[in-house]
């Protein structure tokens, strides 16, 4: 297989947790096979969560903030705080990013969502394009690919098509569609390890062996067949043509399968 | 009208922003009616968003931080964070909560997630009662109300039920079924400002006098049909019973209407 560059992104506030074990795995097994990896470890890293002023090094604190037109400029004139810069380096050199992360409160870990919030700046990950509009199946990390690996406490049966949480695809859909398709990636189909509270260090070479057939074919997988915004099935309004999955409701209908 | 306490969350890097002007409007407004009025304005008090060890006052770092046991702990022998303490008797004492904030990436800004993560300990918003079951019509925060008040960016038509980004209804329900509903409070249907950015002063009197409605009726408007999970509708592997919703996806299936 080719060598790629693969960025790791990981949140957990205990190196000597599963995710940690997993995130650990993961860098290990990935340069066995000749990959470079980088890894962001945002606990480890102090990473700020909160997207303020600090983001950017030119602004005037008499102008009211108006956060995504200060991210567009800071970006456009290199004034970003130099962390956010880092971690858009990072996607720009990278192939593929895997994100770590336990589940919590049905979404990312909030130093997490804090690495969004302000890496994915105005110019970068979106606005980009007429109208903004070069996004979900274009825009600046096209090409990439995208698997989201998470940890959930509960069992399976809970995130199931009728579980009482709601499908696990819906509630992934903000962080799949939203956050990894928007930019442009190719997003795989999640790695989702459920009962996580209750696996044991004897059960992890059998699970260290399920990720790493994922890790194997990161780069091979069919991702998640999302209808790209560009490729004629919206109309001038952002709807779905009519035709397209008529008469169905939910997320699964921006979905080609 | 009966005299209640109002629990306002905000979370915005701006004060003279359109969601601080709603906070500022929210606030005299429920005054002027004769409520009590608390703010916690997460960026003025430099709340912290990441959860980690220092949640809980007696953690020894000789030990693996397991997270959920920590809170549970902590929350049982009064030793959490008092930052922590303290917002959840704001949540004890109030009759309702509103939280006001942007979308952010289809979600919440990291600084109010964060405050979702630490906030909700366990036996407080979750474990609670057998198994943890006493969620969903259920638990700690039961009979309170709840009003999401969010500005959104783009136009409303893109979040319609055909629109590209996703059905609002469906991008909100892991705010409103996973965070509120969860720990038992009835959820009002979000009030929702589209092409916020776009939104001059001049047009503010007309947002205030919309909005001013919806806190008229806090107490009287109708929540959100969510289904209980203890009402009988769910089997005892926590999925919707055979007969309801049957033929139907996405998570309108949860709702009785």
């Amino acid at each position: 297989m080719p060598k790629k560059n693969i960025f790791i992104v990981y949140a957990h506030p205990e190196p000597r947790s599963l995710n940690g074990a997993l995130k650990n795995y993961a860098v290990d097994h990935l340069q066995g096979e000749g990959h470079t990896v980088e890894v962001s470890d945002l606990y480890e890293m102090g990473w700020r969560p909160e997207a303020d002023s600090r983001d950017f090094l030119e602004y005037n604190p008499e102008e009211r903030l108006i956060y995504h037109s200060s991210s567009k400029k800071a970006y456009l004139t290199n004034t970003q705080a130099p962390e956010i810069k880092d971690e858009q380096e990072k996607l720009k050199w990278m192939d593929a990013l895997i994100i770590q992360c336990p589940m919590w409160w049905f979404s990312l870990p909030a130093i997490l969502k804090g690495w969004v919030d302000r890496v994915y700046a105005r110019r970068f990950a979106y606005g980009v394009g007429y109208h903004g509009y070069d996004r979900y199946g274009s825009g600046n990390l096209k090409g990439k690919r995208a698997l989201l690996s998470m940890t959930i406490g509960p069992e399976e049966e809970h995130y199931s098509d009728r579980g009482v949480h709601g499908n696990m695809d819906d509630l992934l859909f903000p962080i799949t569609h939203g956050i990894l398709y928007y930019p442009g990636m190719e997003v795989l189909p999640p790695h989702l390890l459920y009962r996580a509270a209750g696996l044991t260090p004897e059960g992890f070479p059998a699970i260290a062996e399920a990720y790493s057939k994922r890790l194997n074919s990161l780069f091979t997988d069919k991702p998640i067949p999302f209808r790209s915004q560009g490729g004629g099935q919206y109309d001038e309004n952002l709807r779905l043509k009519i035709g397209i999955a008529e008469g169905k409701s939910g997320f699964s209908i921006h979905r080609e399968d």
